[in-house]
């Protein structure tokens, strides 16, 4: 039999997560025109994928391309959004990423950093499964809620 | 009688200030071929100074100055390593500044956000006389101590 997996989008099936939801809302919010309406979900997110032969033919001697800085950037605002819903504390997003792709990036509430990844090989940047990038952006958003659970006031100030 | 005015350097008298000796000693750190030793103190720090009239003449139309980009940075370094020696906390710079020159920098140790400046018309970054330039570095640095005594945990987490 034809096994399954050729018929799968590549990245594997698109679990039913929270996080790839509101990843799907941010990028979809940026689609002024509309022209991504009829685009399904799975081709939305189709760049965040990046299997292990395409991640080894990825020069990082380059800057970073910056489709891959915009991606970054819509990760994290899905992990910040994600946990304002869940915690009330809204988030900015900064980064630092040098041309070489490596730097840090840190969510911040009031006073408090919720979020702080240090990142290297930018270039780089996707996950080999959409399962795989859901349970990241949960585990983010659940480490960020944690953080704003231990330090309350300091995310209020 | 000639005023003593006349004889002052350009931003007035150099104040004697633990702000400004630090910023000193973080502008002559990255003179690693010495070729700064005979310059005195308020040529090293000449830079910073920009007077009204000057501040109008400076167009905010253009992408901001990449030597005024690096005198911010070590206005905020200098106040990081006050902080360090006054409080033990060792903090970190973020800065998002758009090329329109507004943004935002930070201060990051452990997870609290020590200082946090919304910044615009970088392009003008500077100040009138050496007195202002110490008194804010002063008071950055005292509002940053005051925020590692009120959050002392997310400071160390």
């Amino acid at each position: 039999m034809s096994s399954e997996a050729d018929t799968l989008p590549r990245g594997g099936a698109l679990p039913t997560s929270e996080y790839l939801t509101q990843l799907i809302a941010v990028i979809r919010a940026e689609d002024t025109h509309g022209s991504w309406d009829g685009k399904p979900d799975a081709e939305i997110l189709a760049d965040f994928i990046v299997t292990k032969e395409e991640r080894r033919e990825i020069p990082i001697i380059c800057d970073p391309d910056p489709d891959v800085l915009w991606r970054v950037e819509r990760f994290y605002d899905a992990v910040a959004l994600l946990l304002e819903r869940r915690t009330g504390a809204q988030a900015a997003q900064m980064s630092r990423i040098t041309h070489e792709g490596f730097g840090r990036i840190v969510l911040i509430s009031g006073r408090l950093v919720v979020l702080s990844k240090h990142v290297r090989d930018i270039h780089r940047f996707g996950f080999e499964t959409f399962a795989r990038l859901a349970e990241t952006g949960e585990q983010l958003t659940a480490d960020a809620a944690d953080m704003v659970a231990r330090f309350p006031e300091a995310a209020r100030a």
